[in-house]
């Protein structure tokens, strides 16, 4: 019997209709819930008090990981010494800074401008789209053995709790190169399972990320494969198919990007010299 | 041979992994690109030349279908007596309005602030989430053959030429009540793919869609069924699972709500009494 738990399912009363059978049933769904996202600076020059940065649709849970994920990958913030305080509410995140020197407020307002989910890095014209991003320049030097990157949808699927209950939510996980689990993120939108896995490394202080790999559940797409790189993050494995700009992206920054990996196959689009053949 | 065709697909050499064999082949993937969509109000008193309104990650193809279907299901723009003129760059569409007292533009201001993957009908607070929305009251009465349903997915699947392709891209559909496939649009983005079919319809004058079925290739999210509502449609199916606000929004507005579809079975969340049983 399945559990409401820590906010991340609901139970309610459905139909189900299998063949020319209809039963009442009761079913676990991912919470979707808004957040909104603040920041506090403190500055006698400038003073900043709680101003809105974005509200995201996603599932509760690890909400100061997904703000501070968020501020980090949107290029809002450069690191977690800039953190003085995160202040939760049910439904929202205000993160208060110490140092507004460093916050790049330009990149702050440009992003009231473009959409959460394309997320291009605050960026104000799409002829900036790839120059504006202040990518970490991280070698990763290190080989994959091929067959060892098959096993990592087994892996995860073991650890995505909620995807298993509902069937309705992103995963993110973080492995070592010895194909180690090292975390995991749920969410219903899949920009936000990363950024919370990002956001718990800020926290955690394992920023850059060169010496890991990135596992998404679903597509990938330009937005995600930038948030990993903001966060030097050079191997990137999909579960679905990857866009053009995606492949672009990853062809142009030296990271490896695998699609279409299930427990027999997958599809290398870029970077196949960090996998031993 | 699959071919480059309309800027929708690429072709790209990958290295393919199945068991132990290793080959490389020449892969179709599924272009993303971001769509500037701005706006021009013709208006002695206020003018506003060419304000940018949102980037979009899109698919190219049907950008003026995107771009009149994203500022009509955000609130922008009320109903295709306003549009002048659409003039479309090769990544940018600039929609011009012929009468700007009817354009909310508070509703412009605040959509700068909230996140197109969130999409909440540009509200600027979380309280006033499911209120100020203005959803068209469009009551629905017909009902639908429990096993028609389960033939939507095969219809759609003959006509998904960018999916079959690819593999990597969203669809939403149109349904009549007799089952027959009135309209499909593909993305990358699946809030792209509804808002490019709601677009062409309202160029169409076929607003409200309250005689239609929604057929969703994905999950079903709070923002594609807002989306949805404001297009008037009340019913709608998803292949995928739907977040609990998707069902909360449906039940408030008497929006059928199926998820999970396949040909052989699905689940009713909302709104069964539209299903003749």
């Amino acid at each position: 019997m399945i559990q409401e738990k820590d906010r991340s399912i609901v139970l309610k009363r459905i139909i189900k209709i299998s063949g020319e059978e209809l039963a009442e049933h009761t079913d676990a769904i991912a919470v979707e819930e808004p957040l909104e996202i603040s920041i506090s600076v403190l500055n006698a020059d400038s003073p900043i008090s709680n101003k809105n940065i974005s509200i995201t649709m996603r599932t509760p849970g690890h909400d100061s990981d997904l703000a501070l994920g968020f501020l980090f990958t949107e290029g809002i913030t450069i690191g977690p010494h800039q953190i003085s305080k995160v202040i939760l509410g049910e439904n929202s995140v205000n993160v208060q800074l110490n140092n507004s020197e460093e916050i790049d407020l330009s990149k702050l307002e440009r992003h009231f401008y473009t959409s959460s989910s394309c997320g291009v890095c605050g960026k104000a014209s799409i002829e900036a789209l790839k120059t504006v991003c202040r990518l970490p320049s991280s070698p990763s030097d290190f080989t994959i053995e091929k067959n060892l990157i098959k096993s990592f949808p087994g892996i995860l699927q073991q650890k995505q709790n909620i995807f298993n209950d509902t069937g309705g939510i992103h995963a993110a996980a973080l492995f070592n190169t010895q194909g180690q689990l090292i975390n995991v993120r749920e969410d219903v939108g899949r920009h936000n399972a990363l950024d919370k896995l990002i956001g718990q490394s800020l926290q955690q202080g394992q920023l850059p990320l060169n010496g890991h790999l990135l596992f998404l559940s679903g597509r990938a797409s330009f937005e995600l494969i930038q948030k990993a790189a903001m966060a030097g993050i050079r191997f990137i494995m999909a579960v679905g198919a990857p866009s053009s700009l995606a492949v672009e992206l990853a062809l142009e920054h030296n990271i490896t990007l695998i699609g279409f990996l299930n427990e027999t196959r997958y599809n290398i689009y870029a970077g196949a010299n960090r996998i031993k053949i």
